[in-house]
């Protein structure tokens, strides 16, 4: 099978214009065929903050109201999308930006009221994902770039983690090619102390993930993005890891090993 | 050959998603191949209000600089465009939100300095049009949806007219299908008096038209539009009419015209 490399991009990289350019002109230069996923972060947390918009987040996820969905869709699916489309075709490459709606690539339905309302927050499955359209752009050599809103094929867009969705996208298509899930992040990868960035440990198998939850080392944000990525490995997923988005230009390089693998 | 109908939005549709999306639900109807361009409108202006962006108009074109762009990129590209794109897909159709950058669909060169600076403003002639991946696009039965953002090929965006994408859009794909070019605003017509609605020019010729600008019946944002539909007409467009996006109900059936068509 041929392989595909998922790319989920987040921290600091999305914050910085020449930070997010110098990563995408590495990217590029990665042989295989890929897809990049994409959430927004701080830019708006900023644009909320002069629009005078409280932002709540419960668990690392943020509370989507009407106009915070607005604001979503406007940094995620337009500037940041764009950008990073209009810099990928600079390289000589075929990109498209894309949301969920989009061909409905990514259908989700509304989070359910439980304790918590999240407002306009999709939940998705592997059976929310149109791999065949997908697995189409991927044969024309076209390179989706996905941000992190999806639909309900009625009309109401959705604000979804972009975690969930990369590795969802990962599950969805390993039947289709041999897919590998690289998480590019803020940290080396994953730490045993967070205050050295290089003590990363390089592999982590399903009963070392148990200690390091037990021991407390693994938390927070973290702990979802571990969860999803040991499911997407039993669901046939090739490869998992984790790595920082300073370290993408090493990455191709087979022989030198950077981040954390996780392996089942 | 196939007929293709390009319809242009703007004006207070724009400002409205109650009116947008009555607007969508009767489009899609339409039975002929087509395609949507939208810029964006007041929702952009109050944005920059509320971040103390002062916007700069002259001759109707909007001055382009850095803050502005990344906001046009979020209204357009962004909040707009998905929401189309998800009203079109509920509708059981497939659409696909565009901006000139992805998969290099409209480039464009940076308006040149003259006595003004516009700033990132994108001008585009036919050559700027990938008709092939449009057309490509069409024959699956995508219906693309086109933001008013293009890109230079280099990485930078631009903010470009949403009238001269329809027409340029129009032109370049006259030689495959038998185009008909459909601006929709907040007129029924090209209006004798403006104060009266229903005083509609149902037919322009290009003798009539010299005689309007000369009158100043034509004048101000609906001068470079007349103009540009006329050069669409010569360069082989069959058909451009302007409505009130509020006829699109009744604009299928041929037995009630409605609108200004234009002629040579």
């Amino acid at each position: 099978m041929e392989t595909l490399q998922i790319f989920k991009i987040g921290g600091n990289l999305m914050n910085d214009v020449e930070l997010l350019n110098k990563f995408i002109g590495q990217w590029c230069l990665l042989p295989h065929k890929k897809i990049l996923i994409h959430g927004g972060g701080k830019l708006l947390n900023e644009l909320a903050e002069k629009l005078n918009l409280p932002q709540e987040m419960i668990n690392g996820r943020r509370i989507t109201n009407a106009e915070t969905l607005k604001l979503t869709t406007m940094v995620y699916a337009g500037y940041l999308n764009k950008k990073i489309v209009a810099k990928i075709q600079s390289q000589g490459n075929t990109a498209l930006g894309l949301s969920g709606a989009d061909m409905n690539c990514i259908s989700a339905h509304k989070r359910p009221l439980n304790d918590i309302d999240y407002g306009f927050v999709g939940d998705i499955t592997t059976q929310n994902i149109n791999v065949n359209i997908i697995e189409k752009l991927l044969q024309q050599s076209i390179i989706p770039v996905f941000s992190s809103i999806t639909h309900n094929n009625q009309g109401q867009l959705f604000n979804t983690n972009a975690d969930t969705i990369a590795s969802t996208l990962a599950c969805a298509l390993a039947s289709n090619f041999r897919v590998e899930l690289i998480f590019c992040f803020d940290h080396k990868g994953v730490l045993k102390n967070i205050d050295n960035q290089d003590d990363i440990i390089p592999i982590i198998t399903e009963n070392d993930f148990q200690t390091l939850k037990k021991d407390n080392i693994v938390s927070k944000g973290m702990l979802p993005k571990l969860e999803n990525a040991f499911k997407a490995l039993k669901a046939g997923v090739h490869k998992v890891v984790l790595i920082h988005y300073q370290d993408i230009g090493s990455f191709q390089h087979q022989d030198r090993f950077c981040g954390t693998q996780l392996i089942v």
